[in-house]
């Protein structure tokens, strides 16, 4: 920052300098979010100064939030549930596990509580498990990287407040057996989280879907974000609760605010990704959702079909739009793919695989260039 | 959300109306939020899509991150500051403390550390305390409303972790004396943090200003916000450690990513906002800022010469532009302004007051009106 301000058009210039710099979507492979629809930019900006951290100043827009509640309650089958639109997917674990412990009666105060967690989840859960002092006790995976039953059950025990079971993990697009451990945290009386942020726009909209919400009585909390295949804006995730008890336990008092408390982990929060949801969601409807769910299955498909023909085969069937490889030398051909050909892809850590999201961005002509590409970097390795 | 999607002029109408809702800031004397500047605003459209969360896909983006850091790291005179872009001043003070409380070693795994906070403290430390499992103490006032020293020193221990200050308290827009606080951290060998979240964009450009940042060499970390008095887009706040062993005490690894580290509290990240914060800051450059700081200033002494002409008058002389008034039954005048005259202000708690932020959206013409209304409701009360 200068003495003087620069002029608008130097600003234009970095900006679109900077902007240039920045990778275009049409190479990557590897991103859980994608560009938003152009309704939700659109509202994004009509709304971009309200700030739902004192919605006593914005009715309208907390009115949308309402709405965007409701909807993605009645969707995963319980409208009464209560919740609050964070800023992604960690914010709604970490509130969703904070509940969990501030809820749950500590008997001993020298004990940690602990969590039981698929192996297979988020990384986020390790910055809870330092965030709130709780012991992450991480369970193996079965051979078709759901979370093992046996494992979650031999992990669990007084000082447990909940499990997590992911309905879209991010490295497998896998879904756990979420209805055995629906009764497995019944029987147990503990909580069960559900982190569905990537997945929960997707297995609704699914032909075959199976059950991973609030259909099944022992999930106590979901987390779903808008902003990665809900086709909304950043920051947008959602956080949904069973019971009013769950997210009371999140109350603070705010004495300077229009309103008088406060549930969400973050007090200044966009209102123009609130609008940005609403818009998307009402504009796509369940119709939409579905068409852009089965346009992104079909394009897997044709992945996985033209990846056989050059030998090249998943660890799992894909369940959703996301893709794991079998393939030797992964991270050499990771960073070959970036290197030569600019490609952006992931890995997955165990087993070790290539990794690829198959977001709305990605066409059928991004693909057969980027399946050529692999296949010159497989034959020279 | 329906089966079908809506038009797109359906959704426009819907919009419009929940717009229509929003109280506009005209009215709003209660808010440190204002209209982010226009160059922020048009920056947060061109990087609409741009994810922090995964910063190697947005280079770009990432480098401007970096310019604001060591701007706002020269401006609050430590060029090598470490920190990065948080979603607000909630999450960088949740942030700084969790920095403080995993270097801190715990004696006893029994006892809880603890945290000394001025009395005016913003109410996200009783979220920090809640989510980090802190005690919080809360240390008095003194007649001038800033911390009295001798009740912070009477309550640190040898679980105190840190100490916090305040620059430009929510409340009264007043700073502690972070100086004696300094000397008091230092000899205490313990953090000290400041939430400088709104004071941040003031302080360093008023005419008369008064240490408070790095200068000070017991000060460890800062907050400051952008979305306040950087006018900025929401979300955007920014959290400055004096070392990097404390920004590396919250790393977390991240597998999928193009970066192998995070070191936020969220994951998918607004670089939008980070776009709209470079702009704004280098569009005005500091002689930008002061005029705006010099506006603010000058419209609160506007304010206070014709508050003192009804007889009105404020609790301690404004440091910055927020003003805490005397006011009898401030409780039932917050509401008839708000109910008659549509007037959105706010109230201090101890002292009880009427309170108002000067922000730049407020005019003369405004507050001429506004202090009218106050008369009307004072000689009918």
């Amino acid at each position: 920052m200068n003495e003087t301000g620069l002029s608008e058009e130097q600003i234009r210039n970095v900006l679109n300098d900077s902007k240039g710099q920045d990778l275009k979507y049409g190479r990557v492979l590897s991103s859980m979010c994608t560009y938003p629809h152009e309704i939700a930019v659109e509202a994004h900006m009509q709304f971009i100064e309200s700030n739902m951290g004192d919605f006593g100043l914005f009715r309208g827009t907390y009115n949308l939030e309402n709405e965007i509640l409701g909807s993605l309650g009645d969707l995963l089958h319980h409208s009464e549930a209560s919740g609050y639109m964070t800023t992604g997917g960690t914010e709604s674990n970490i509130q969703a596990i904070r509940s969990m412990r501030n809820i749950f009666q500590r008997k001993d105060k020298c004990h940690r509580p602990n969590l039981v967690v698929p192996d297979s989840a988020h990384f986020s859960f390790d910055k809870v498990s330092d965030i709130l002092d709780i012991e992450l006790r991480k369970a193996s995976l079965d051979k078709d990287l759901k979370v093992s039953i046996e494992s979650v059950m031999s992990l669990i025990d007084e000082n447990t407040i909940g499990l997590v079971a992911i309905a879209g993990s991010t490295e497998f697009g896998q879904v756990d057996q979420i209805d055995v451990l629906s009764d497995i945290a019944i029987k147990n009386n503990i909580f069960l989280h559900v982190d569905a942020a990537f997945g929960g726009f997707v297995l609704p909209f699914l032909e075959d879907s199976q059950e991973f919400d609030f259909s099944l009585p022992g999930v106590t909390s979901i987390a779903i974000d808008p902003h990665k295949m809900g086709l909304s804006t950043i920051p947008a995730g959602v956080l949904l609760f069973r019971s009013p008890d769950q997210l009371e336990s999140l109350k603070a008092d705010t004495p300077y605010l229009t309103v008088s408390t406060q549930y969400t982990l973050t007090g200044t929060r966009s209102g123009a990704a609130v609008a940005a949801t609403w818009a998307v969601m009402n504009r796509l409807g369940k119709e939409g959702y579905r068409k852009v769910v089965s346009d992104c299955m079909s394009t897997t498909h044709y992945l996985l079909d033209r990846l056989a023909e050059i030998g090249v085969y998943p660890l799992i069937e894909p369940v959703m739009n996301v893709v794991a490889l079998e393939i030797p030398e992964a991270d050499l051909v990771r960073s070959r793919l970036a290197k030569e050909f600019n490609w952006q892809v992931s890995i997955t850590q165990n087993p070790h695989g290539l990794r690829l999201v198959i977001m709305p961005h990605v066409t059928i002509e991004m693909l057969d260039s980027f399946v050529q590409d692999l296949k010159k970097v497989l034959d020279t390795l």
